[in-house]
């Protein structure tokens, strides 16, 4: 199916930009290790979980543009790791999503690579961090991570 | 250094739990392509920036418990993805941080493994999905991914 894991990527980012839940899951590895995070969610894991977490985000039906920013590719034969910034937009609309960081995880199996994790969540303009000058009582909404 | 990926994680926990900076430093591969990304966070890009962003987190020097949950490992003999549940406490106070969802990518090098990404993005109770019923007209707030 697809030869790299950037062609798998492309594949994915078609998918999506397309609103497309079935091109998408042709690109998931079929796997119980299989997770999936959207920005400000839980981890969903299997096949099922995540397909159905997709048919949620395009029940709208509305293509997406999207520009991949950024990419750094880690990883080895069978497992590649690539961190990418995703910029959406709806074209034809003034919507444009805050920038969201990914980091996908492409796994080789005996016909091709497929995504095994993505992991995604909104990147900020810049960081924040709530610093708290009294180290014994931290308050909440202290910055611990 | 590390014999594993797990050895590589516990130290890190460790480094983590103590507030301990030079610690923290010796789990991290020394690699242009290192990365971290911290809950709502930018990606920063090589150890120098990795290395700041930990002493600002740990400026306030106070000892975290770090209740590590829902560990699932994939990867190969050089590469190891550990997707992970933090759930960090203040030992003596009555503060719970959010559960944090990571994604921990160890590489190993010739002396052992090492953690070459940390992204790390907060987890919610459940996934909030906000839908809109106007497909041509995303509203700002329309759940895009």
């Amino acid at each position: 199916m697809f030869a790299t894991s950037l062609e798998a990527e492309a594949a994915f980012y078609e998918a999506f930009g397309n609103a497309d839940v079935e091109a998408m899951m042709r690109v998931w590895a079929f796997s119980f290790d299989a997770a999936c995070i959207h920005p400000s969610g839980p981890r969903l894991e299997g096949i099922p979980e995540i397909r159905k977490s997709w048919e949620a985000i395009f029940a709208d039906r509305v293509p997406r543009a999207i520009d991949l920013r950024g990419r750094v590719v880690i990883g080895s034969d069978d497992h590649r790791i690539h961190m990418l910034e995703e910029n959406i937009s709806v074209p034809g609309t003034s919507f444009v999503a805050p920038p969201v960081l990914a980091t996908n995880v492409y796994q080789r199996l005996r016909d091709g690579w497929y995504i095994i994790l993505h992991h995604a969540s909104v990147a900020p303009g810049a960081l924040e961090q709530t610093q708290d000058d009294s180290p014994d009582q931290p308050a909440p909404g202290t910055r611990l991570h």
